[in-house]
């Protein structure tokens, strides 16, 4: 049997389903008798020797913690430079992992987080210790290379869609007298992806969301107001989704172009919808809503995906399973063998393919006019957001989500004066 | 059997549930055998002859109608004037319901609708034609009088709560290196209906949310600030909910104090949530994000409460009773017979009593400090939660939201100049 210890820890935006990973990770590594240590708030709780004894966890919350959003022992927003640059911070790391025997060291998160897991890989070598280090991927960004989607990405999508399908029905309603524009603010600095998702809440030109915009297209102010004109026109109200990251063609973020400051010098804080619902209203003089979920996006674990929170349990499965294989610097990654029927598996990726690289929003994916997704990307997206996995509810009408106990491990090692 | 055809129409801002009041409308009558029109967009259909003959709607359609989020005849902000200040649009509106033998006039709507369902109750008497109008409750706002709650609420404040929970578990993960504080917008321009709602996400002080404000306590800046820190610093971070309509001590709304207009000219679309954060953000200097659901809190038909999908259903299959029986000038309301168990009845108030009242938001409902809701609070709001009322999905991974015919009835008249 293995011997030593797995320590687990969660990193970058949280997910609807990264404590479905937790759950996988925790589970699988309790039937193999390895004693799972979680680090509270990422690398930062490795460093700072803040480490949880999951054992205190009864069986029950850890199943709960499968339908338990946002991150259940904290995460961090924190990336290691070179081992030449940050040489100390190393030797810290190690000498925690060290004092608790740590053999395993399992890293749950996106870009970042996967460039952190690559070089605590190689720890072992430069440093002669015993470690198997391995990445879980999660991201509601979906922008990890190698694997087919990230989980995370599947609920997120999900959770967009149908928001978007939703809000279009009430602004369908209203349109006559009231609100005829709705503009629905996606996640996505650097990618369409969310914004891609929402195209699935409609099929036709004449179905919401009418009109996308993406990142990856330049936002021409005239020829978009010129769309929403003609959609209201044609259709009797027009819903738009446009992507946080969206930008003019000189490079400049929309989402700039609000904001700033008022008179009194007070920070407004704008966002790309609310810049673009000001500009339909004095442009084209239509009363126009508008949404910002930010959060609720990614933690709306009431609409997760059935898909998604299936690969975000196989990946943790798979990471303990690489890590007592000894399978060091890897990633579980989904493959997707078939669309239709929608089939998976998972494999391992080496971290280096992973970390440092990412995966881009395919220009096939937007229909010709820059306005909408194309079949081939509903052919990728509709399987990531398929089924429904509903958490448990309580008498009071409100999810039963869990609240672990965390507790801490004693620490053995002076405080960390990083 | 009674003879004579039922007129149904959607009045206002529509909800996760109107349309289940539409279903149970449509279904009772069938069941007695009278034929349902429904008027496009409110009584504007009615004005302009714009009806709908439900009858081209299939069993299923109209079983599918009732997990249909939105207002399937499509909804208006109209509100008619008194019958002297009005008269021709009475007269117009008198001459469309006799033309199309209406004698049952439902109007599904708010306060505003109350009132137009009020006044054209009237008309039977003023111009002597056989007409039973009935008012059904509809709001998300829960500002009509005599009524325990208005379907629609239920829905909106269980959407709220379960988003507030998420998002509340998403930012403890983050707090310790990025985002400390939320800030979340509820509706409710005239009361803090929803936005006590969310207070249902916690039990305690350090439970999100931390704060809630509301409409009927005045914003004090200072104190609001000094609140936020102390929760961090007692927390580790803080969730704030704010209803749209907070006001300063003098009356001015909150959410006009952001916005206004940029450097360029452009209108700046603030609200509440981005300027609070923007406060947080200035004078705090902690990382916040701040979310504005708007139309997703009515329209959120998959996370609606059993308890307002079934009230909503029970309105409009009374409000059918009742026209049958000749009960002019009445609503269907809701009366709560016990809180625990809750149990709840059917029972018809005169319109009279409804239009032009307004059910403020009980000062007990408010905690001492002004900062959340008390157990009177609780006690209330918590039943209206309960239960989950999924809608069923596609393999597609949608609710299957049904899409009406509406099949236009042949007009009888001339167009109506009005």
């Amino acid at each position: 049997m293995a011997s030593g210890t797995l320590l687990y820890a969660q990193s970058g935006g949280v997910t609807a389903v990264i404590n479905a990973s937790a759950s996988a990770v925790i589970t699988e590594a309790r039937a193999r008798k390895i004693k799972v240590l979680a680090a509270r708030n990422g690398i930062l709780g490795a460093l700072r020797e803040e480490l949880i004894d999951t054992s205190k966890e009864s069986a029950a919350a850890i199943r709960a913690l499968a339908h338990t959003p946002g991150g259940a022992f904290g995460s961090c927003r924190v990336k290691l430079k070179s081992l030449e640059a940050d040489r100390a911070k190393y030797e810290r790391l190690l000498a925690v992992l060290k004092a608790h025997d740590v053999r395993y060291f399992l890293y749950n998160g996106g870009n970042d987080s996967a460039d952190t897991a690559w070089k605590v890989s190689q720890l072992a070598q430069a440093f002669d210790y015993p470690l198997t280090c391995i990445g879980v991927p999660k991201t509601v960004d979906n922008d990890l290379a190698v694997t087919d989607t990230c989980p995370g990405f599947g609920s997120a999508a999900k959770y967009t869609a149908v928001s978007v399908r939703e809000a279009a029905l009430d602004v369908a309603a209203m349109a006559e007298t009231s609100t005829k524009v709705f503009v629905y603010e996606a996640m996505g600095r650097h990618a369409g992806w969310l914004a891609a998702a929402a195209g699935l809440a409609g099929q036709t030109r004449d179905e919401a969301p009418h009109l996308i915009l993406f990142p990856e297209r330049p936002y021409d102010e005239a020829d978009f107001l010129a769309q929403v004109k003609k959609t209201v026109e044609r259709v009797g109200w027009c819903v738009v989704v446009a992507s946080e990251g969206i930008q003019y063609a000189d490079g400049r973020f929309v989402a700039d172009a609000g904001g700033g400051k008022d008179s009194f010098g007070h920070t407004q804080l704008g966002g790309v919808a609310s810049y673009l619902a000001g500009r339909v209203k004095d442009q084209l003089g239509m009363k126009v809503h508008w949404t910002l979920p930010d959060y609720l996006q990614r933690s709306a674990r009431h609409i997760a995906s059935k898909t998604d929170w299936e690969q975000a349990q196989a990946v943790g499965k798979a990471a303990v399973q690489y890590a007592l294989k000894g399978q060091n610097a890897v990633m579980p990654v989904i493959v997707r063998t078939s669309d239709a029927p929608f089939r998976w598996k998972i494999e391992a990726a080496p971290l280096s393919k992973v970390a440092n690289h990412e995966k881009k929003f395919p220009p096939a994916f937007i229909r010709k006019d820059g306005y909408g997704i194309t079949d081939k990307a509903r052919t990728y997206l509709q399987p990531l957001i398929r089924g429904e996995a509903y958490p448990p509810y309580g008498a009071d009408g409100l999810p039963k989500y869990v609240a672990l106990k965390n507790v801490a491990v004693k620490k053995k090692l002076p405080a960390w004066e990083g």
